[in-house]
């Protein structure tokens, strides 16, 4: 059977009027799962994560964006989050008997239909039609608030719908990614130099592992210091690889782990590693894995 | 959705013109999945093990024991593995969302069934009647050899079916028990004395962990020592925790471990404390796993 997750991310986390339409809509059809629903006051935005074979997740990702864009206007729009659209980001993932390829094709029918809608679409990642869009980040620069600029420059006209800006949904950027793991680490220690130096040796910018994304934070509650972590190819930079650097950094200052906490749905497949590395099971196959 | 797990033991290994044939009863509908099926010759024995909702794998748990009795002849059968019945052993294993009493009810159900085709059949342990019919080893003692003078005992009527043996069949032992995770590790050392002493330490007949039961092996070709473990409540005694214990006994003599096996289905929920042992995610839930 073929899986593949989506995660939407919509504009609207206060009224929690809207995100129940919202939600209705997305399960009219029983044939997804909802595995996670978040929504986040300050950010004034609500991620919903759901799993299922690929054609149904197209089509509940459909009715989802419609209500959405029916019931959000981004004029009145307010939040600590960076942010472009109505339906902001709308990441594909690729979990179990499918190719990437097959992926995109879904994210280009979804943005083909949000098109069909009246509302700019622009494709990133592995789903992106230029270099210059493969980055999130380097697309929503400027925000919402730049659209109405940016889209006169033909260096930014959207891949599908119109190219003028509009003003009720904004932008909405679609597309296919590899499964992300939040991973946070937990130091006993109130020296946020030290996070900073663990840091700096984790992280890939910095000459650290490639797939790592990393900051230091102060847990004041806590008088911990956290390395707040994005994995964003659990396979070629595997979990237990950045556990154990971090274990050996923070040993090198004295200071010991006192736990860690994996955020959010995490894909079972990131698992194998940690299996492998610590019980030292070199053949095993997660093939092996009932539920 | 409830899950439930069958584990079947038929008395043939060597015929695999029959095994096929009772793999077909077995999948004649689509609604369980076999997720293991290992024929071995010497012992003469074929396992199936599948998974499904507990309706769906009574009935596919009864047309397999229906084939494997008709194929079957107990009076020409030779193993090294012991047995006494041509359906052997049948243990229901509680995997998600269903309790020990309704597995059991499901496991009466299918000795109901047996019964009724003429087998002698013994509950065993979380669905035996009578305290020392706990015991697979205890049921199973003297083997089919035995069987004749033992059920003119009435100690040893047994629960459902006849109360005489039958030659062909001889008797099936069937019943609920929790999940066995089969868990090998490999030290680099030839010296069995090591092994010994390691297997003393963790098996709990020996002071251990009450949940292990191991034994030590010398794996010729490899040059190792191997201990070799059922883990037989991996809640109670989990795998880290063993994995551990090896570790530092194996250390005292100077010995590391040169790799681990988990041998055949592994339930999901085994896997929990390993990764909030070593990952020391504290507050992980497998909830957060999604495939």
């Amino acid at each position: 059977m073929k899986s593949l997750l989506a995660e939407v991310n919509i504009s609207e986390g206060r009224n929690l009027d809207v995100v129940e339409k919202v939600k209705l809509a997305l399960l009219e059809k029983e044939d997804i799962r909802l595995i996670d629903l978040d929504s986040d006051k300050d950010h004034n935005r609500t991620v919903f994560t759901y799993i299922g074979e690929p054609d149904a997740i197209l089509e509940a990702t459909k009715r989802l964006a419609a209500k959405a864009i029916e019931l959000i206007d981004m004029t009145k729009h307010e939040g600590s989050h960076p942010r472009m659209g109505a339906v902001d980001v709308v990441p594909f993932i690729p979990v179990k008997n499918i190719t990437t390829e097959e992926a995109v094709k879904i994210a280009r029918e979804f943005g083909k239909f949000l098109g069909g809608l009246g509302v700019p679409v622009y494709y990133y990642e592995d789903a992106a039609t230029k270099p210059e869009r493969m980055s999130l980040v380097k697309i929503r620069k400027g925000q919402y608030e730049a659209l109405p600029e940016k889209m006169k420059n033909p260096e930014w006209e959207p891949d599908e719908g119109p190219h003028e800006f509009v003003p009720k949904s904004g932008a909405t950027v679609t597309g296919v990614r590899f499964p992300l793991v939040a991973f946070n680490v937990n130091l006993k220690t109130e020296n946020i130099e030290i996070g900073k130096k663990i840091v700096k040796a984790v992280r890939g910018a910095t000459g650290g592992y490639k797939y790592v994304r990393a900051i230091a934070l102060s847990l004041e509650d806590k008088k911990m210091v956290q390395v707040s972590m994005n994995l964003v190819n659990y396979e070629k930079t595997p979990i237990p690889r950045v556990m154990e650097t971090i274990r050996s950094e923070a040993t090198r200052y004295g200071v010991l782990i006192d736990g860690a906490e994996l955020v959010g749905p995490v894909p079972l497949m990131a698992l194998e590693e940690v299996l492998k590395h610590y019980l030292q099971v070199h053949d095993f196959s997660m093939e092996q894995i009932y539920y």
